[in-house]
């Protein structure tokens, strides 16, 4: 979260082989030569790293990098014998591990590397944070096998976190057999820095690990005493660990692992026996270990050290030659690689635990193997319910969500989450289902309480975790308060739903704080996200589709709070493509007028396109539950939906901004809204079907009277100047 | 944050006069008989609103009208003694009140109407919800006299109170003096639920306000252990006690509000008397008190009691009658009359106070008059600096910023802010600023820690304290955080000035977890917001003299990290209207085409034009800073400088998504970022003047092809469906 300043830097004169330092180093250490040696070695990688960059963060690795020593070494060497592979690294039951203060990220790629990850060669860890390498500036999971989830943005690593260690509590309760108690018992390991715990989601996520007592949880705080604007006495002051106390967590605190790694061991010796609640380990550290002139200074956190002073540093760090850049000893990579042996044979032991899992009991085992792979149920779809015209019963588009949703869920058990306490609001109670809690982890039900961005964050981690479909819900106006984790699905692809009602003004009494105006839009712009808007229950049903279809692309669901109007030619197959036609124009030939509406207001444009044919003018109606899929369809089935010269008017209770692109005049809304009745508020702001026909008749006559030159929306080049893939 | 199930409950029949329990209500009543009818009054009073608008929140008010009495009542009366002022509801010196659990609003229209508060008319509470009365469904504070700020979007008002707080010792430190030691001497009293408590950003926030010691600020918190989806034990089981003492908060327990008022009593005499440190007050209520069938349940929550039970509700509590509604008796009436005198006293003793302050400090009183008036201080914006062609060094737009920060700090004192932890980065420390601390509160400058979201409330806070211009920064990507509280500047009318740096993948290295990309485009949807992006030094003077003007308009001034190129033709002026001509095309007659770009991409259009023109292709640069001041130019003038009908390609290195509204052809980012060097970056992503040149030329070969008819953009008529007021 900072950059270089390196260029005000003034380098020390190199002081090349400072024995003495070496010897006080040692002589002070209360470990073996080879481990002091080791950790000196990711220090002196990092800075190598950040220093080739011109680029980077090297305090945090240099301050943490006992913390990784120990956590990258084999129980039999005094580590924390964490189970991982770099042969399969997305070996189900590792124990994961999250770097959540990813700025910090050298230090992950050094470990990586030294523990044989394919993705972090040394020609990967000498291109940190170029275009094009494995080694960005901040971890992401999509580029870098080993790298869990994209951190960077604080607090949100260590809200994954909870996420994993509850979806594999939530797995492990049904799937282990008595037979086999530990098909799934993984851990999750996080190091994070005082930026992430000053973050309001980490608290948020915290809190209800504590509640839900996630045992397996195991957080090292990289006390360190420094933020980026200095001391952390100028703004973080507070006592953590009795906060952490207070959220239900065990809390250990070491003094100092610069020196030795024994209280450290102990202290994750103590979190790995402790099965009912997560556990925090805050760790006294120096940020920028090793660096004379910048250790324990903010000015270590984002800049890169300088040359000489990196040269400095391996001079004083035992077993460092300063001469040498990217250097590792043999007898340090002799070491890691043995680490990684353990973790090899950790992972063969369970492979062979896992087939005979298999035999005993294949179905457990092919449907675990079946959600890990992400792979669909048969038939997942076939119970979706279908809206027939003057059987059905209209009704509020969140109600149609919940009769999808429940459509689904008995058919995919993978599907695991709730709603931020509006359970009832949002209609995400799934019949029969469990709540997920610390006496009942089978459950698949999350109560989030009011926490709706650590609900965003937990339900990335338990996607990442692998075997879950997590689903999160609130009104659409507090996507706001999730948006930094709502873009991080859309970026680390992970195929979150969001189920966002009270869409518009139409949550009526409630009034403008609760009232999304801009938020679809806000959302729409966003890469990689699917934002569908359903018109009634055909269209939700392609809604919970193509929901479940993005598996690398989250999708928000945007619901009603009221009802909308029974549809005569709605069709969830249509929907599918993003937009249709769903009132056609009378007669033949170009329409006079398009209107182009999504959900609430779909209805009402029908009533107007009734309307306007009294008047003579003949008008299609187009419903786009979803822009990005719609722009997906071949050019020529977009333009025959919206033929772009044909006036169009585009009708969205929410903001106009984006719908430029679509028609030559919209109604939206302008303002924020309004506490009152929906209807009347409907009124008041235009989007009844009285005011939608007259505005309609209106921009037929404007373009009448400028002789018929309607701009052709459709005669616009496109310039996509990317075409890499997405990410 | 609820709403009305009222269609399926069932109403049990009212039970007229229950004597039996009013008596015993009154026999286990540890206070006088009046002081219980009146609270009770408030009670009916909130519960009558929600029925006869047949939406709410009935069970807050009616826990929570134990406390309500005390803050409303006199210290002569055993109340808190709380200063505010019927006649004079904008009195500077007023203790300020704030229902963080804004869906409890009947309570605070209740005691305002009691209080004579003329916007809370008896004829206000019965229009509760309605479209145009004052009393909304959640606190506006632009439309009702007595409420502070917009509550509702939970743990936002508790923050903005942490704000409040520090406006007022900060104002108090500066303008004070001994001979009138309080004058600026207010405290700040909150009521909150659990559902803020649980919301990350007043963890935040709480922290800062722990570390500041501020000790005006008194919270008490509903602990009703209800949430929407049932008791707090299914999400919340923390100790809240304990996690804000770690804050370094006083914490005092009352265990019980309904059958007397000593012990809270007691506990807001501690808080008052405790100067070093905030106070938690956690007060054990029953939401709901008095229905039977409801109290203490999650169903008195969000929707009407039903007029049986409301009905019911009054027959046991002592002093209803039943049969009448809206009903205040008169000595209940002639109570909170009284307690109004005793305010209004208050004031009057302070107003005459303040007339020998102004007398003997006239200086310090005209520039306090000066600041809570929102004037700018003469000369505000004449030492801004100016950039001259061929003289100046282009820099990045963060340091221009800087420049222009402090320039006009030295004559605007109520500028106070600072940054989430990223001073150094986002650039802006003010020369000679004292910090913000609990030793120095005459300082301006607050380190926020990384803290966003809580940044932005609390400078809604400060905002609405009056006599302050807050402004606050972090990295552009890190709005996204801060979402929930920007939305409510701009919803409240809060001038916030947000300072956002790095507002591209102009960032670099750090890669696209801190590269924005909606960000612009999700700022810009949002009503009452002035999104700004400078393209040099000229553009950002005229971004802060549009930020400072801007009282009632927050303003966000996106900046590069980066250096941007000499402009020639840049204007401080003429980026005042938003968009203008920064480069003319050659000779006479329509160019033949327009390049329109923002902020850090202006100058690569200026070269792409020079390119062209080299093609004979006269082509026009229009920088567009502010795309929301722009429209608020003559049509005239917005033709003459984006005629709409000549091909026009944008340039802005963010989502193109919302600009099909100004241009023919987009080039922008339709894909998230990536780690690397900037220069290589803007390349990749076709942002070089290369690419620019080589589009625009491919787009006005474009329309040749088609004959020449190039679509006008302006040919579009505009349908704001609602002409009244912006809010």
């Amino acid at each position: 979260m900072e950059e270089k300043k390196s260029e005000t830097e003034i380098e020390p004169p190199a002081k090349r082989f400072h024995t003495d330092h070496q010897a006080s180093q040692l002589a002070s250490y209360n470990g073996t030569p080879l481990e002091l040696k080791c950790i000196n070695t990711i220090r002196a990688l990092a800075a190598d790293m950040v220093q080739k960059a011109n680029s980077g963060h090297p305090g945090a690795p240099m301050g943490c990098a006992p913390m990784a020593h120990l956590l990258w070494s084999a129980a039999s060497a005094g580590g924390a014998g964490r189970n991982h592979s770099a042969a399969s690294p997305q070996w189900w039951n590792r124990d994961r591990f999250v770097l959540s203060n990813g700025h910090a990220c050298a230090l992950q790629y050094v470990m990586l590397h030294l523990s044989g990850y394919e993705d972090c060669s040394m020609d990967q860890l000498k291109a940190f944070r170029q275009v094009g390498s494995k080694t960005p500036g901040h971890p992401e999971n999509f580029l870098t096998k080993g790298v869990e989830v994209c951190t960077g943005p604080l607090g949100q690593g260590i809200s994954n976190a909870v996420g994993m260690a509850i979806a594999a509590k939530h797995l492990g309760a049904n799937f282990n057999t008595p037979d086999f108690p530990d098909i799934i018992s993984s851990k999750t390991y996080v190091i994070c820095g005082d930026g992430c715990l000053q973050e309001g989601i980490s608290g948020e996520a915290c809190s209800l690990a504590g509640h839900l007592g996630l045992g397996d949880l195991i957080v090292l705080y990289d006390d360190n005493h420094i933020t980026i604007d200095g001391s952390t006495e100028i703004s973080f002051t507070e006592d953590v660990n009795k906060r952490y106390e207070a959220y239900g967590w065990q809390v250990i605190t070491v003094d100092d692992v610069a020196n030795g790694l024994d209280d450290l061991r102990a202290a994750i010796d103590a979190a790995k026996t402790t099965t009912d609640k997560p556990t925090l380990i805050k760790v006294r550290t120096t940020i920028g270990y090793g660096s004379p002139n910048k250790q324990g200074k903010a000015s270590s956190h984002g800049a890169p050290l300088g040359a000489g002073e990196v040269e400095t540093v391996k001079s004083r760090l035992y077993g460092m030659d300063p001469t040498k850049s990217f250097f590792i000893d043999e007898d340090v990579a002799a070491y890691y690689k043995q680490q990684a042996v353990e973790g090899e044979i950790a992972r063969a032991v369970w492979e062979e635990k896992f087939a005979n899992y298999k035999e005993a009991h294949p179905e457990k085992a092919a449907e675990l193997q079946r959600r890990f792979n992400h792979e669909l149920t048969e038939g997942v779809f076939d119970d979706l319910p279908t809206f027939v015209f003057g059987r059905d019963k209209a009704d509020s588009t969140r109600k149609f969500s919940e009769m999808c949703l429940n459509a689904v869920a008995p058919k995919m058990p993978e599907l695991m989450g709730g709603s931020a306490d509006l359970t009832d609001s949002n209609y995400t109670a799934i019949k029969g289902a469990v709540s997920f809690q610390k006496a009942t982890p089978e459950g698949s039900i999350i109560h989030f309480g009011v926490r709706e961005h650590a609900m965003s964050a937990i339900c990335n981690g338990m996607f990442s975790y692998g075997g879950m479909r997590p689903f999160c819900a609130t009104f659409l106006q507090f996507a706001g308060y999730a948006m930094g984790a709502i873009r991080l699905s859309a970026l680390a692809k992970h195929g979150v739903i969001y189920i966002m009602t009270h869409d518009s003004i139409g949550l009526g009494e409630d009034g403008p704080t609760h009232q999304p105006v801009e938020m679809l839009e806000s959302l729409r712009a966003m890469p990689n996200i699917n934002v569908v808007r359903p018109a009634d229950l055909n269209e939700m049903a392609a809604a919970y589709q193509i929901a479940l279809n993005g598996v690398q692309t989250p999708t928000v669901i945007c619901c009603s709070r009221a009802g909308v109007s029974a549809l005569e030619h709605s069709s969830r197959d249509k929907a599918m493509k993003g937009g249709y036609i769903i009132r056609p124009e009378e007669g033949e030939g170009a329409p006079d007028l398009v209107l182009l509406a999504t959900g609430s207001e779909v209805g009402r444009c029908v009533d107007a396109a009734k309307a306007l044919s009294e008047h003579s003018i003949r008008t299609r109606v187009v419903s786009m539950p979803c822009q990005e899929v719609f722009l997906e369809q071949s050019e020529s089935y977009r333009r025959s939906v919206l033929p772009g010269n044909v006036p169009t008017l585009s009708v969205e209770a929410g903001a106009e901004h984006g719908w430029h692109r679509w028609s030559h005049a919209q109604i939206g809304m302008t303002r924020f809204g309004m506490s009152g009745p929906l209807e009347q508020l409907f009124v008041k702001f235009g989007f009844d079907a009285e005011n939608v026909a007259s505005k309609g008749k209106e921009l037929v006559e404007f373009y009448k009277n400028l002789g018929g030159n309607v701009p052709d929306l459709n005669a616009r080049p496109s310039f996509d100047s990317f075409k890499g893939p997405v990410h």
